[in-house]
């Protein structure tokens, strides 16, 4: 049984063959490195069809596989169907990665294509390590000439963000960028990632889905900023992307199209006076921008760094707190009219519905700008899946019993968030409440965690953990991860989770607290709050830190086995549903302000 | 005012002179990167006076300076008066390592000796990183030639231990290393690490104050094992160790002479037909051995490898369960006389006459080999030092009053112990009860802790932490360090601290358990129990580790702040007593048994 993704893989070796290529190589990700690529760079799916978050394509004459971890294993088994593509399993003990695979089919000196575009520095050298004898052919846009209605790089409108609302401005970001080059002995630094840019320039796009980012680089000299973006496409003089390029370009940020890029790059000590040097990260750098600095004229001297706007991003300053806590403020709100609606309709709405409705009621918040990821909306059995996909059509019914699932979040023009509550529509099993109990266990453990500054998160996960590890349970995805300020959902450098990653977490960052429970066939239980990392003391034996919870939403205790909280869990659950009505429930209408005053009692 | 160590510091500037040397590093340690080297080694103390146990002495025309840590910048200022040396500290924040100090006197090529067999590869190449014009001489037994009355290599007698105590052949071990080696693709390896050498053989000595090991090396080739030790001191054919070299040679171990490794290492291919490899451990290799190896004729190929000995040595089989177990009984035996009689002498003895009353108890032990470690015995002010050294004279009186902490371990010929108990010698404060009582909270909690086969101690450590944290409280010493099985107290690679050690905790690893509280100028706290790891299930959601503790000993609960348990910590501790009643009170005399009833009553 053919199909339309067969047929591309077949149209693809064929484009090999008159390129000499034996492998080709399709990655998931943009030449951004982003975590979620615009349609343009949707590669994967176009070719096999698999529309997993995370994936990559290996072709060979005889073999085409997909590489995935096991989030994927059962959809891409279902969407490769008929493709003639075979699923190779990651994260799981026998493993082997697309480097390892090459270079166990023993090929003498094969040639290797790759998107140059969208594959790291890093994974190239990966493939060297495996793969020595390999010739590597990085093409920018390999596909393109196959893909006939490629979609075009996206160029949504572009706002800026004043002070107002950043509560710096770009000035003063680009200066401390620029303080920092000197430091490092730098001339300039080119800067990748989309959220680090939109950060440093103030500015929001909505060229991603859910991720208010504008497709661009950006080239920071001691003199000059260089912002490379789909400007001609902006035709409009009276656009408000007109505008926000004119308060760029006043503010010294010299506006250049998306595709210059190359050549600049490929120019720099020619075309600038005095920059001798350019610092470039690694490990989201492109290949093809790699190259374009390397074959250029002159080679400037390359420093490779870590970016630390990254850092710089995570740190919230006093005015972006202020926005976040607004945002959840105005997102509680939603979430508790919802939440109402919800008890009000289970048994007779799907979760298809319910998803509509919360996004309707997100969407009339003044300054929403969109959800920040796809809601998850699960009754019951659909709930053990961490990552489902709510579908249109056939989603699950909410019975009147047992434990629904509601992870979802906003994008406002001042802040982001990020919230799971898992509700009773009904009677629970012993289990569903142990289960709900011993994961609130765990939120709140880390909720009133203190520590010393210097702290990562893979030193405090198992405070979450222990509760559920105490009784064999355990949940397979991380504790927590940073959240932007109106950016993207997901972001670093710090995370709370079982790794080893020695960022501290510092005064003024932001990161998710959710634990959860799933049970195949049964249900899953999450419960999620943003948290800001703030200082709770200095003294002879350190100086500490401690997490305020953002997030404004009750927390069900219908369904908590009470006995199995500590006298301070139970205060702390006190204390958290008491502070959540007493700020929201003066703008609730009188019946869901009614309603919260009973869900909040004190147990 | 000059000293008898200004003096000696001037000699060796004299021999630097002679030589041409600019520069001389002299570290603490041994030619086996022991963690305590035996007297002849303490080359740091000969040369500055200074007796810690971390300390490396740089020595240039007109610079002398020790490099030490936190630990002993007091003891440090006091022990090098007068000698011209300077303290440079170390684990502060502006600390400049040796290295970096070197690189920043700016010399051009400057002649750097050090002493061959005690510094590793890895801290040569850190030097030779920092200081690229340098040129290192490397010279074994530098200072010899300037101290004349320098200890021998120590050569105190060797027992064997036969399968009822090890559990396992020598023969056994051996064969487990050659198919590692033969995985490894390697001919032979080379074992420097003193308790790696004893455990795979199956002896002990006495050469090290409290390592039963025995001053050698191993080579291990697929068909032969070399032992290179100083046999030529073993005159008395009718002796321990004569027997033991028998017993050895019966088994195909080749006794060598310790000195001979040099030469051995040098002509290992023209020797030894077949090995054309070694592989070696650079974080422990001395540059004098890999120089031996590198300048020798026919040069093997050289694998760096960690050696596998360190991780199967702390992973316990069922005998060595079994005997540490033992060792725990009759250990904590010895613990509740010593206390019982603390109790009757508050207000009459001092803190030197109490460790020499536990020295005596623990020497009654049939089995006995030693104390594991020099015991701490502080009194109120002198426990806030958590490196405590008890004087024979002048130590403090145990007062009536406020708490007492006793930290000390012996070596048994079945197992090894390390336990520390903190118990009040009469009325205490409120700040003594509450930080007791938080201390025990973190302990409690760790030794109660589960969690997933394949987690970190690292990511464990904040389980002991978190009560402390949670009060603005901390200590600044590991949580877990793990413990040979009648070998030395500090073994890896596993641990239980603020680092980002990777090594999983394994069933059959033993570790201490060791929260503690330090208020300079009050008191100290510490509780400390050993404690094995253990499966205790697997299901749908992994496989599950937990601790089992092995110490036993009570926890003394007259000056516990009861409310700040929570019911689980109760219930652990009140049968935690119950448990060491039952398992010890048989053994003890009437009187002692009445008054550990009367200690262990349920809280």
């Amino acid at each position: 049984m053919a199909t339309i993704f067969s047929g591309r893989v077949e149209a693809l070796r064929g484009l090999m063959r008159e390129n000499g290529w034996d492998i080709v190589i399709i990655t998931g990700s943009d030449p951004h490195a982003s975590e979620y690529p615009a349609p343009r760079w949707k590669q994967v799916e176009w070719l096999s069809g698999f529309t997993g978050e995370a994936g990559d394509l290996v072709i060979t004459r005889d073999h085409a596989g997909l590489w995935t971890d096991t989030r994927y294993f059962i959809q891409a088994v279902r969407q490769l169907e008929g493709s003639g593509i075979v699923l190779h399993k990651m994260r799981v003990p026998e493993q082997v990665p697309i480097p390892e695979w090459i270079a166990s089919l023993g090929l003498d000196s094969p040639v290797i294509a790759i998107d140059g575009l969208c594959q790291t520095m890093d994974a190239v050298d990966e493939l060297r390590d495996a793969v020595p004898s390999a010739q590597i052919d990085a093409v920018p846009d390999l596909l393109s000439v196959l893909w006939a209605d490629r979609p075009a790089v996206p160029s949504s409108p572009i706002i800026t963000l004043g002070e107002d609302l950043a509560g710096e401005s770009r000035e003063t970001r680009i200066n401390r960028l620029r303080k920092w080059l000197v430091l490092q002995g730098g001339d300039s630094i080119l800067i990748t990632s989309l959220d680090q840019i939109a950060w440093l320039l103030n500015v929001r796009g909505a060229d991603v889905e859910y991720n208010p980012v504008v497709i661009s680089y950006l080239l920071v000299t001691l003199d000059d900023v260089f912002w490379f973006v789909r400007k001609d496409v902006y035709a409009d003089p009276d656009s408000e992307t007109a505008a926000s390029f004119q308060e760029l370009q006043a503010d010294g940020v010299t506006i250049q199209d998306y595709d210059d890029i190359l050549f600049t790059l490929a120019s720099l000590r020619v075309e600038l006076s005095g920059v001798d040097s350019i610092c470039i990260d690694p490990s989201t750098l492109s290949v093809a921008l790699r190259e374009a600095i390397e074959d250029g004229d002159l080679l400037p001297q390359i420093y490779e760094v870590d970016s630390p706007v990254a850092l710089w991003k995570a740190v919230k300053n006093a005015t972006e707190v202020d926005g976040m806590r607004e945002a959840h403020v105005e997102d509680g709100l939603v979430m508790e009219q919802f939440l109402y609606w919800v008890s009000c309709h289970a048994g007779s709405v799907n979760e298809w519905e319910a998803a509509c409705e919360l996004g309707r009621l997100r969407a009339q918040v003044p300054g929403y700008r969109g959800d920040s990821f796809q809601t998850i909306s699960a009754y019951g059995p659909s709930a053990a899946l961490p990552h489902y996909i709510t579908p249109a059509s056939g989603s699950a019914l909410l019975e009147p019993h047992g434990l629904y699932l509601v992870d979802s979040g906003g994008q406002y023009l001042f802040g982001t968030t990020d919230i799971t509550r898992t509700v009773p529509l009904g009677p629970c099993t012993a289990l569903e409440r142990e289960d709900y109990t011993l994961v609130l266990k765990g939120h709140i453990d880390l909720a009133m965690a203190i520590f010393p500054r210097g702290t990562a998160g893979c030193q405090i996960d198992a405070l979450a953990r222990e509760p559920l590890w105490r009784t064999r349970r355990n949940f397979g995805h991380g504790t927590g991860h940073g959240v932007g300020f109106f950016l993207n959902v997901h972001e670093g450098p710090q995370d709370i989770r079982q790794n080893f990653n020695r960022q501290p977490l510092e005064p003024g960052m932001i990161i998710s607290n959710e634990p959860g429970l799933y049970r195949e066939g049964m249900h899953g239980i999450r419960h999620e709050n943003l948290v800001l990392v703030r200082p709770v003391g200095d003294n002879e034996f350190g100086s500490f830190l401690g997490f305020e919870t953002l997030t404004l939403c009750h927390i069900d205790t219908s369904c908590l086995d009470v006995a199995l909280l500590t006298a301070d869990e139970r205060a702390w659950l006190n204390a958290y549903n008491a502070h959540v009505y007493d700020v929201l429930s003066p703008r609730l209408a009188p019946e869901v302000a009614a309603w919260l005053y009973d869900q909040t009692r004190p147990v």
